[in-house]
């Protein structure tokens, strides 16, 4: 697998996903009990009833999944997607049982580094979406990523 | 559990988790397979030889281990824990086996809605601190929070 140093970056490049994933309902209540433990996320009667009207992941796991798609994707930035924090994360649209989500990522800039000359930073906008090319999140970041010399 | 109303909250507010998260290595690497599988959180000899120099867990882990803590702890907003949005992520400290993580919420916005009457939405700045009180991650976040009229 080809992986991509700093000097192969420019902005408006798009990177996807290889893979798709499948939520299933178990998965978002198995996550939720562990790390997001409310009733909309773990019982389809109380997501019902919730502002979510019906079961939906928490936006955690989006952002996890999320993260899986992008390592396992097309990026493949080199040293490993190794974030340098996050400018914006949003969660546009709820994830259900069954949906099919996977990754555009596309590079909005390119830095040097002033203090590491042997790295830079990449600004990149992940959307993740679902079966029916509908964007659920939106996170914006900055990716350490190494120089090739 | 007394549950905080929009009417409830006020900027410079804080509200600390309940509890404590102990990591251990055998979840770091259970998450990093699941969601970030990159070998510095899979494997100790390969975390060894990389920029994290040792197991560290995923910021992803440490953002999901985070909304536990607090969905669990002193803020208890109306209608759930139900992020608008994330303005901010960073993480500031590697997360390693054997930490104790907790939580500080402080609330830095108040704002009604202008399209939802029944509703408003506060800005937080939630700090998960390890066992030396030291932050591992910040993150600024908008909450949506039920009025009590």
């Amino acid at each position: 697998m080809d992986q991509h140093y700093f000097e192969d970056f420019e902005p408006g490049q798009v990177f996807c996903s290889k893979n798709t994933f499948v939520v299933e309902a178990q998965h978002i209540k198995d996550f939720a009990a562990m790390y997001d433990p409310q009733p909309f996320h773990m019982d389809e009667e109380a997501a019902e009833k919730s502002f979510f009207q019906g079961l939906a992941a928490s936006g955690w796991m989006t952002a996890s999944l999320t993260m899986k798609l992008q390592v396992e994707g097309e990026l493949c930035p080199a040293g490993g997607v190794i974030g340098a924090g996050i400018d914006e994360l949003r969660w546009v649209r709820p994830v259900r049982p069954g949906d099919t989500l996977r990754t555009e990522t596309k590079v909005l800039e390119v830095r040097a580094s002033t203090s590491r000359p042997n790295q830079g930073v990449i600004k990149v906008k992940t959307t993740t979406l679902n079966q029916e090319d509908k964007p659920v999140q939106v996170c914006v970041g900055n990716l350490m990523v190494l120089r090739r010399t």
